[in-house]
């Protein structure tokens, strides 16, 4: 069989780089180990299970309203994993009938089984007896990440689990002990201390989630430690042993022991592509199973690309998705504008979301920005949810007024952030959230709230007289005269009424 | 005592005309009739209270999940008002101290007393006896509406209410006749029918809602069937009376009588401008209380402006910021730009949310539109929190792609509407939601899932032959050539595949 492109891996990346090369008309085929993991890491064991099993703990729990009706709601002892799991099997199914008809309507080849290189333009399919070939003019590897399994750390699936194991958990714990506080560890983490249990987070670097905002992230501690949990950050896992049946320890290189009924292990995950023979097509995986390409997805092997978590951060399935889109169009000679601003969203408790610059970026970067700010807790749909501690902060440029980055932690931040992202990616100023109508009450009334204030600190320091500069550069631009664009706003930062 | 600007009313139009002209530098009085109904109706008996009370049934039945959890939680015949009420006063107790704050911070003075007009620049305030005059150079009146409560029907604040009473049921009923079917009088039906209480909305028009979409009503429509809602529009209700202490039998002119134990009356609210003495002013209010005025919100007397609900539709609390902001921008002659697309939400179950034009409208202008959909069980997210019959629906000029209007129903419907508000207000097409990466699993997605749709349909007919014209009028622009925004597009939509 040939084909215009073959696609190994089914997760969000190979699913719309397949999708994506069938509309331009090209004969595509995917592959994926057994029909009914079609849908990848993603729809099986990782985004969607996940976050539909934190969808029923906030449900269950009775956590967004917990401060109104802490009485109403069934005691968090009384629920089991079977609940938590309920959803589960059916989100997973009804996602995977999707994608299934989705491939069929754009006739999309599916193969099962597992795919290696025999050269560069052909793929074995099939275990070690029946197999066939298929050759392809172009290949998109799309496999996946596993999570990193260490021969020295116990793992039984019963006390000691990996990310992918964890969903199997045959009750919740009273205490648990993640070590790698990455995003998964995080929200599982967070997760499970919103069910009541005991949770410690170990981690050997200093901060949490180094590529947020800081001062979301001192939200996200405020929160975890309201929850119970325990934060061990620039701590060096030395051992993990099982003491019994019900407690396993994590010992520290400082010392500590941290003892747990319940261990995740979540540092680190491996690129699932040790079973692909990539030297036969002239590629190298790195020792974490990664293959490195080029801005198109493009490996060092024409014709070969590689999309999704194998290629590293964000190891995001939205990202992943541009990744696969971005790929087909190049191996296809379609013109394609990479998006350049990526939403993150985190789906910790509470829900982190983020598009654009940060504040260490632009300070690194010298731009002079300045930050708008709304606290949930000052909209009247804060008060109505019950999420009193989020918020959201606008980073934008102090003289062009231009939004630079959008920062938000709470109830619904993975959805409104898309909103500042429309506005960062059509060019828009912090005025456009001055100038628009919003619906009330929401939580999107908060770049409202949020571009009002920034614009009210510009307003004062555009009232201070400009300071001398320290030396005699004068062409530096910070003693440059204010920008046009901030002399002759509308009503609300004229800097003197007219009448 | 002397003013720049006297505002009669702090509801959310009044407060926002004060805090505007206050950060002019301007001298400003706020009246309210007593210090507790600062906030006017919206935080005291209407938009607060009841979005309140919504959030609270939806929570306290698990209606967002009660698919999956049928059996977890309360028995809704358990639920008390008591309970439904528990956060009514807290939620309003806080914006009414944000707002307090805000006055102050901003040397608002607040006068508590009935306001009535010495002359047009003079307010008398103060009850029949104790009383002072304030002068001021410009008046906004931002009085609100109270229920209109005609003579022939039985109010009783028992069995008989007006949805200023309504929050203050003592008990859930078994069964509840709505008549007037118009944004509050569903709003209400629709949330006790999700308390399992058997609603009945009775409503003059032939359809519901009729400024919105129609595929829109009809989800909505299907759903409140699905809660058990009967609905007799176009039918008139000739008389209401008492049958007993527990029900309350409701005659419509085609004969039909239909007996409930409690009936919320809402048909039309009247303009609170009764004791304003308007006529003092040089004004005249019209038979429903309601004051005319041109695209400032001026009235016919110059330096006296009307805003909020006072004027007619939308009567929105946000349409009324946005109101009071801009006749405060013009008192003072600040350049304004009213925003052309204000946002419509509903918060009906499910909630319902538009902004732009409708296919009627753009039907009647002659504009050649397509439209592109997405449903909320095609995506992930819709799966998760249990929605699977919410809708997006884009409508975009099929030759420029330019959005023209936004039209949802379902979770969340009142926030990810301001994404597609941006992309509308910032001049992009759809290709912007084609080209952007949105966080998975979202809401937002749907953006996505309904431009390609849109794009598919739009590749689809562009492929067909045009067809000749009816009549030999060759400069018909649907005759015309597609325009060059169709013919070179990116990956998705190239109507041939170039290699």
């Amino acid at each position: 069989m040939r084909y215009d492109l073959a696609v190994v891996g089914s997760g969000p990346g190979g699913q719309k780089a397949a999708i994506a090369a069938a509309k331009l008309g090209k004969r595509v085929a995917i592959i994926e180990r057994e029909r009914k993991l079609v849908g990848g890491v993603c729809l099986h064991t990782g985004t969607i299970p996940s976050k539909t099993m934190r969808e029923a703990i906030l449900h269950l729990t009775g956590f967004r309203q917990r401060g109104a009706y802490p009485d109403l709601y069934r005691n968090k002892r009384q629920i089991t994993m079977d609940e938590l799991r309920r959803k589960l099997g059916q989100v997973s199914r009804t996602e995977w009938e999707v994608l299934q008809d989705q491939f069929d309507r754009n006739g999309v080849d599916v193969h099962t089984g597992e795919a290696s290189f025999v050269d560069r333009q052909t793929l074995r399919i099939g275990g070690p007896g029946e197999h066939y070939l298929i050759n392809a003019d172009n290949v998109i590897l799309a496999p996946g990440t596993k999570p990193a399994r260490p021969a020295h750390i116990p793992f039984d699936g019963a006390t000691v689990f990996d990310s992918d194991e964890f969903l199997d958990l045959d009750h919740i714990p009273r205490s648990m002990v993640v070590v790698g506080a990455g995003v998964i560890g995080i929200e599982y983490g967070l997760m499970f201390a919103t069910l009541g249990v005991k949770v410690t987070l170990i981690d050997g670097r200093p901060n949490l989630l180094e590529f947020c905002d800081r001062e979301i992230i001192d939200v996200l501690v405020y929160h975890a430690r309201s929850l119970g949990v325990t934060l061990r950050l620039g701590e060096a896992v030395e051992n993990i042993h099982k003491l019994d049946d019900t407690s396993v320890a994590v010992e520290l290189a400082s010392g500590k022991r941290v003892v747990g009924e319940t261990v995740l292990f979540s540092v680190g995950r491996q690129g699932d592509t040790a079973a692909l023979n990539v030297e036969a097509a002239g590629l190298t995986a790195d020792k974490r199973g990664r293959l490195e390409c080029d801005e198109n997805f493009q490996t060092n092997v024409p014709g070969i690309y590689a999309v999704g978590d194998i290629v590293g951060f964000p190891a995001l399935a939205s990202a992943s998705m541009e990744q696969g889109r971005q790929a087909a169009s190049h191996a296809f000679n379609q013109r394609f504008t990479p998006s350049d601003s990526i939403p993150y969203g985190l789906f910790t408790v509470p829900e982190i979301s983020m598009v654009g610059k940060n504040e260490e970026e632009l300070t690194k970067d010298c731009v002079p920005y300045e930050t708008g700010v709304a606290r949930f807790s000052e909209i009247a749909r804060g008060q109505i949810v019950g999420d009193t501690t989020g918020l959201l902060k606008l980073l934008f440029h102090r003289e062009t007024l231009q939004l630079l980055g959008v920062h938000c932690i709470g109830d619904t931040a993975t959805e409104i952030v898309h909103i500042g992202q429309a506005v960062m990616r059509l060019g828009g100023t912090i005025e456009y959230f001055r100038d628009t109508v919003f619906n009330y009450p929401t939580m999107a009334e908060c770049y409202k709230v949020a571009a009002l204030d920034g614009l009210n600190k510009v307003r004062l320091t555009h009232t201070l007289p400009t300071p001398a500069p320290l030396t005699s550069d004068a062409e530096k631009p910070s003693a440059a005269p204010i920008a046009p664009a901030l002399v002759a706003p509308t009503v609300d930062v004229s800097p003197a009424p007219v009448i």
